[in-house]
């Protein structure tokens, strides 16, 4: 390796808290992708620029060399404004699977690559495949077939795409350097951007079932997601959403699917609905469908009541090799074999329902991963029959467990019990949205 | 590995700044000599330690994991108390050379294992490999023969002593952790406490040759080592020396054993004479053969003087294979290929000589290591005619190089010139020894 650049001195800069040239980033980013530098000088790097930050032109630079290190999708067959939108992760956050269709539906193209789930957080791809046939591993020719054929294509990361990111993600997820703004912000936006994207929404989920567990670290993190946009020339909205308790009543693969066709029926949970509409909305808008996000949003509620965003995720479906018929009549899903419920041991109203424990329940059940190799399952999951606000009686079901392994019952119910907070008095009422972050900067939310 | 441990855990803690208990420490020492923890792992642990510091406890359990994850020496064939020296590493230090005959002349017996040099600075081991045919490789068995025939042994690391530490030292050496005080504490006491020793000097060196650059941070890893070695109950005394200037005037492998042998026939240096004493001095003190240091210095001075030391030398020089010859009439050592001198382009006196950049240029010409995989050359180096204080006149000659390099003249000549302040006045005479830290604490210096 010839270069004036050096790995340990780099190291050796950012642990110093020093700033890091472009160079210097692309140097260990591109020597990491070829296997010249070795995993355990990268893990100290990360952990280095975990502790000493980033700043915003270093974080820049490191998305660049990501985005750099495999292909950025040319989807210039797809006529107008391709827009993509990313949430952070949460609880029973299903949003892409009702807002994708919506805004095809409406005339905006949605490339959208997603993830698996991890920890206690659900992956859009994991929902996907819990439909019988459902292909999300494909090729850049078949990507880029799919959203030219339908204005919307549901893909897992193919390894053209940021190969850089996806051996950097590996690699801090076992060095404890995962929950670092700069690392996160890199790593969501070099995917994002090499999908072809003209714009993005972001849902930046904050609360006890998100990476962010303070609104501040949110905004903190939007602001950092919108920056790298912006330096991009990409149009880039983020909102900072709430997930202190898991979104809509259902947790787990098929499960969250079910919900997903229930709303596109329009019969969705208020808290589904308020976010989808508030996302699709600013994709239609940023996609150049509509003048405004607000006016996004009647468009969206027009693609649900018509049956247009239906029919767009039957076509989707069917492209991708899924089972329509299920799709069509979800009741004929085969049930998970056991199930149990969490009741009240008093009155009150639900005042709390901790999303992480909920979380991590449900991948006890099954719905989830532990470890990268794990596999999940299905059918796995929970049902909540009650949300914070609502009022409770001694002996009332607050939720219905699923799963297929009878020896992870008595843990997780302990689990579950003890993540739902029951009071006296009725709380405050949830407020789904707090701030909206553009180049122009945060501020509270107002539609 | 099923283990209530969990080392991303462990990381996470480290990295978040909490304390982490001696079975977590031990947990991970233990797995990584196993190879049950891999090195990028380990080099994120190391990163988040450098930054967040350990603490007295984290740092005595981090010493006695990496003190047994090998054997530690049993001595008990050898009768009186063992005593050996370390220094923290320094340009032409050498002292060891003269020290360790000294001390074993007087009747305390020294078990010495030694490293090799890195960077700016020499090693003992690289040192006594310049004679020819002299080795320092051997077995434990062969260690504990020779130190009971002759009070004295001059050994490198073996693969049973502190396997840990020495896994530990070089991935620290390539991830830009090394400068870190309580690991280098744990890697220096893990290694001596393995000798099999009951007290130890420790010569702390402080300024631009040392690892240390200034006092304060020389005395805090001084007390870090005197807080271990009383820890373990051995009685150990470390000294802060200055290291503002190269000590001696050669610097070198085959050219620091020639100043030896010239201190040996008592024609030493005084700054090298000054500290060898005060080294040598406590080394028979803490053995027990004098009842304070100033009678320790005495004897020392007698051994010198007797040629009672020198004679220890030959001995220890043949019983480890070494040219007897080549010792008594170094005249016969083959010279460098080519030569070079450095004059002044002003009249005025010597005021600072950076001992880094010296170091660093006697490494261009061959004389020490880039990389761990490359050879020294026992002939290159070079002797200053000058130190601090010396005046000078213009085109008179301030030190001389020797390389079988011819490329390497020309840079290390810019360097060494850049390496030379001269000012037009006098500057204060260098105080050789500042501190001096014992169990009761750290105080300044006064025999």
């Amino acid at each position: 390796m010839d270069s004036k650049y050096n790995i340990v001195s780099i190291i050796r800069k950012k642990r110093d808290g020093q700033t890091l040239l472009k160079e210097e980033i692309k140097y260990l980013i591109d020597q990491y992708t070829a296997d010249e530098i070795p995993d355990y000088q990268v893990s100290a790097f990360l952990m280095a620029s975990f502790l000493n930050g980033l700043n915003d032109e270093e974080s820049a630079a490191l998305t660049e060399s990501m985005l750099h290190s495999g292909q950025i999708v040319d989807l210039s067959h797809v006529s107008g404004k391709k827009v993509d939108k990313h949430s952070t992760g949460g609880v029973g956050d299903k949003l892409s699977l009702i807002l994708a269709p919506i805004v095809a539906a409406a005339g905006v193209p949605v490339p959208m690559i997603s993830g698996r789930g991890l920890g206690h957080t659900g992956g859009t791809l994991d929902k996907l495949e819990s439909i019988p046939g459902f292909t999300v591993d494909m090729d850049l020719a078949r990507y880029k077939e799919i959203i030219g054929k339908h204005d919307l294509v549901l893909a897992g990361q193919t390894a053209e795409i940021a190969p850089a990111d996806k051996r950097l993600y590996a690699l801090r997820d076992v060095t404890a350097t995962v929950e670092s703004i700069p690392l996160i912000a890199g790593s969501i936006m070099s995917k994002k951007l090499a999908e072809g994207i003209d714009a993005l929404v972001l849902d930046v989920k904050a609360g006890s079932g998100a990476f962010m567990k303070t609104t501040e670290d949110a905004i903190k993190l939007g602001e950092a997601l919108v920056g790298i946009g912006t330096q991009f020339d990409k149009e880039t909205i983020a909102y900072v959403t709430n997930m202190n308790q898991p979104l809509g009543f259902k947790i787990g693969n098929w499960l969250e699917v079910e919900e997903c066709i229930d709303a596109m029926h329009g019969n969705g949970p208020d808290d589904i609905m308020e976010i989808t509409y508030l996302l699709s909305g600013t994709m239609i808008y940023l996609g150049g469908k509509a003048e405004t996000v607000k006016k996004g949003i009647e468009i969206s509620k027009e693609m649900i009541d018509t049956g247009a965003a239906f029919q767009k995720w039957l076509d989707i479906v069917e492209e991708q090799g899924g089972d329509v018929e299920m799709i069509k009549s979800p009741d004929k899903y085969p049930k998970a074999e056991y199930e149990f419920e969490i009741k009240s041991d008093k009155d009150g109203f639900i005042s709390e329902m901790d999303s992480f424990e909920i979380g991590m329940a449900s991948v006890q059940l099954g719905a989830g991963r532990e470890k990268k190799e794990d596999d999940v399952d299905p059918q796995a999951g929970i049902v909540l029959k009650k949300k914070i606000g609502d009022k409770i009686s001694k002996g009332e079901t607050i939720l219905t467990g699923y799963t297929n392994k009878p020896l992870a019952i008595e843990a997780a119910s302990d689990q579950l019990f003890g993540a739902v907070t029951i009071a006296e008095a009725k709380p405050e009422e949830v407020q789904m949205v707090s701030y909206t972050i553009d180049k122009k900067g945060s501020r509270a939310f107002e539609l």
